[in-house]
């Protein structure tokens, strides 16, 4: 029987699947955006409806040992198979998700936290292939990410590991969602990006190019930002140096704890990678510990859109 | 045939060996002033013999599998049994320490990293037996530490990592040793208290019990400042409080990043942990995820200085 797998990236604004083969080629993939308008049970009741669907368009799927993978937002219970605390989607606490997906497909099914799936794609077809201890970074809303040690996901305890993201970086510096303060996220994301902007106009007037987009200071998006910097404004570029400087004190710990081959950076806030990359690595190259910093390759993720599927299906694959 | 470990912990003040049985129990033990002063191959020489030596003493040697593990400073080369940049020892850079032993005792040798072996042997019969996810942080001149991952030390690639103490918590904070800035180590370490105590000093003057310990500010130790604590000098408390709040941040991104059943703190430094260990806790608790944070435990180590001996048989125990 020919292996098939299905990976899901089950996103806040889309939701994507996939097709893939045991090599990683995506053979057939949608896309639709996610609509909790009518509560997250219809959400999933459209996310398995649409999953039959891509099953029942598999040619050879009476010959096929079908398995799913799910990548999801927050940690996940992987032996019970339920989501703990997603964010925006607070009431599937505790939800059997493998239960509810299994009773709709006859395939066994298991669930990923998100940012490991992005992890787990690029290490199998991406930036971080080959590569046995590697981490991943995403630059998104939030900053997530992943660990990979000695070819095994970090997960701790209870599946709560590897939030790269909540590293404290500046003990007095702003409040994180979290609940710390600091931490990698309130500068490497969107949001960060988005505060020190607004923090940056504050003091100095607006002067550049981003007078128009802030008028409405809620609205102003960190793609905004990053086309103000393709534009040539200061202001924006040099707000992405210094987050390229926070996300370089990242990069130091997670080189210094993990001695990792590679870390591969992804999420939309990375499509500003000229403006903040090489800041980054300076840091890293001043303080990381000659040993691991001469080791560690910094690399941008070449999935993709296409990471969280990968990731979520080779996660179904290595499942025993 | 029965298994029978030495362990050994070669530290740049004292040099101890033990045999210990597999589960743990120290039947013998012996300890001596580690002498540099006629070159590092001499002072190999006589931990050669003292090991020679003890070997002798064991009555049923001879009817039984022997296994040797020596904990050394800094990195190793599990592999090929060697020595890297060991600190204060750079003539033993890359020295087959693996192969001069071997020649010289007739049973298999394992290397491990000092701070590891510590980590290990609270893991073993100490402080945090039974965890499968566990930290080991070390205070002493510096800040050590280890890691281990669902029952397997995290080394990452080259065996580099786990480094805890150079975690960045501050990043304007003092140089460190490691070429960083605001490291774990520049706080929570004896030098760190040393350091914080002068400048107190400085800022201050003179008022307390440390004003003879620092009149040559050269000399002065963290011993000193920890027995201050105890006579009630209320600039040595508050330095010790201070580092407490920054070994909490440490904590805190321990706790984020492995998801740890326990967290466990050795090392002279320790000595003090009435003085620190309600910060640490205090700042742990205020901003580590709630997931993590819930189910970490911080623990003082048990083995005292068998920690390392104990370590070090136990990695010898687990070798292929």
């Amino acid at each position: 029987m020919r292996l098939l797998l299905i990976g899901i990236d089950m996103g806040g604004t889309n939701t994507r699947m996939g097709v893939i083969t045991p090599y990683g080629k995506i053979l057939n993939r949608i896309q639709y955006r996610t609509d909790v308008s009518k509560g997250v049970l219809k959400m999933l009741e459209e996310l398995a409806s649409r999953l039959q669907d891509l099953i029942q368009q598999i040619p050879e799927k009476d010959h096929s040992e079908i398995r799913v993978g799910i990548g999801v937002p927050g940690p996940v219970d992987l032996n019970r198979g339920i989501l703990i605390e997603p964010p925006n989607l607070s009431e599937l606490h505790q939800f059997p998700l493998r239960d509810f997906l299994e009773r709709r497909i006859p395939f066994p099914l298991v669930l990923e936290n998100d940012a490991n799936a992005f992890t787990l794609g690029e290490g199998w077809v991406g930036a971080a292939r080959g590569a046995r201890h590697y981490c991943g970074v995403t630059l998104g809303t939030g900053v997530g990410g992943g660990v990979v040690v000695n070819g095994e996901m970090l997960r701790g305890v209870d599946g709560f590991g590897g939030e790269v993201g909540h590293m404290v970086l500046n003990p007095e510096g702003p409040i994180c969602g979290c609940g710390g303060r600091g931490c990698l996220e309130v500068f490497a994301s969107g949001t960060g990006v988005r505060r020190m902007v607004l923090e940056a106009i504050e003091r100095e007037g607006h002067k550049g190019l981003l007078k128009e987009e802030t008028k409405d200071s809620e609205k102003l998006t960190s793609e905004e930002v990053f086309r103000a910097a393709e534009r040539g404004d200061e202001l924006a570029q040099r707000v992405f140096q210094e987050m390229g400087r926070y996300l370089g004190l990242g990069l130091v710990n997670l080189t210094n704890l993990f001695n990792p081959e590679k870390i591969v950076i992804g999420g939309k806030v990375s499509g500003a990678w000229n403006y903040f990359i090489s800041q980054a690595r300076e840091v890293l190259y001043q303080r990381a510990m000659r040993g691991q910093r001469e080791r560690v390759e910094v690399v941008r993720a070449e999935c993709g859109d296409d990471a969280g599927i990968l990731g979520a299906a080779y996660a179904a694959m290595k499942q025993n």
